[in-house]
């Protein structure tokens, strides 16, 4: 079977607030007045080029699209610019004020000859190279594929005074996480009809799941953390140090 | 206000089953042809040794009452006794086949006239002793207290085909930890119902939420990881390794 071609839409513009000082400013967050997560350094390296770099060692990808916020975009260029390579395109483009706009946007500037899209939050810089290939062979047999882990916590309903309302069954709890990959078709159907949805959205898949599309959960990792606080990003730090991937 | 005093129930006997060997036999797993999570090193020492560590940094505490398994009772007095401390007891009991049973017997082994009861997972080792006070100080206030997570992840409830079902709204969902506090009062009556519940029983509060009673969440760290895979366990070394706790 030959490889499927695949656009990646790397999502970064929403990444851009500020983010507290204890873990920044480094060189980029510092150079431009602005210190965002996926700038900074992580076991030496930018977040963002971790990213980069376990898609590039996807044979399916053809090219990486970066939404980044507008000012940022011939920075990064000029940053990240040399981690393209023959036969896979880099870009960075200006995203919108919501994720979903900044994903919508790539789309548009995405090759259309690809048969794949994947998605992926520029701020999960321990994604393997594994597990995005083994999405994308399910994306192509299902046309949408999730990347996520099974909940094992009890999971609570609280309300907003921090009373515990309900426990809630587990047993068919994943947390989805990203890359999330698609049929092109599929995801641009989806995209085509966010309007109604915008604001109740949390991620890619709940609009391809609102068509009645078949969407599949594929076993991840519990590294692939995001990094939302200081602490996320020093867990991460502390994954790499301590040899991540533990088992290649 | 008088510092109220609590017993704390350290579950430990249903983390008897064999453990990957990638992260044993150490000490304790390899003399007893027995590999627990609970006993394996972490920053050089067990496991259990961190629990008992941090519940003992918490001025309410007077008793420690840990449920291992029948045949590790004998050495894990022997081991862990010297943890104890003037004014704070420590015992190890013989725990039950399930965790509902073995918090059960722990709770009879109790002190009664302790205000408090507090069960903890044993494979939670990084918890926090300001994290403990905390919920002991909202179950005084409450009657039941327990530490969690707000949820900043996408969840989807899938089948046993790895379809994806839906997407739960996230705006409310919290994961459950350890420890989880009580008045003691509380606790008993929900454990003297608990017959009905057995076998879809997650945790303690769960029992006490079933009686109506008002049950409320402290938020906790991210660090404070329950170890079920060696992958966690590594988590945890790095965590630990990396300067945890951060903020102290």
């Amino acid at each position: 079977m030959p490889v499927p071609q695949a656009s990646v839409i790397i999502a970064a513009a929403g990444a851009g607030r500020r983010f507290i000082e204890a873990t920044t400013p480094r060189r980029a967050g510092s150079a431009r007045g602005e210190a965002s997560k996926v700038f900074v350094n992580l076991g030496g390296r930018p977040v963002l080029a971790h990213v980069l770099s376990a898609f590039a060692a996807v044979d399916s990808v053809v090219e990486m699209i970066v939404a980044v916020s507008a000012e940022t975009v011939e920075w990064a260029g000029e940053t990240f610019g040399g981690m393209a390579s023959e036969g896979r395109r880099l870009q960075f483009i200006a995203g919108g004020g919501e994720r979903i706009q900044s994903v919508a946007l790539a789309l548009e500037a995405s090759d259309r000859s690809t048969e794949l899209v994947a998605i992926h939050d520029a701020v999960r810089p321990l994604i393997r190279p594994a597990v995005i290939a083994e999405a994308m062979r399910v994306a192509v047999e299902y046309g949408a594929a999730v990347v996520g882990q099974p909940i094992d916590h009890t999971i609570k309903t609280v309300t907003e005074d921090g009373l515990v309302a309900e426990t809630v069954p587990r047993r068919s709890l994943w947390m989805a996480q990203t890359p999330q990959v698609f049929r092109r078709e599929i995801i641009t159907q989806a995209y085509g009809r966010r309007g109604d949805m915008v604001g109740s959205v949390t991620d890619d898949a709940q609009l391809v799941e609102a068509m009645g599309q078949t969407v599949m959960m594929v076993p991840g990792d519990a590294a692939n953390v995001k990094i939302t606080t200081p602490e996320d990003l020093r867990v991460c730090e502390a994954i790499l140090a301590a040899g991540w991937p533990f088992e290649q």
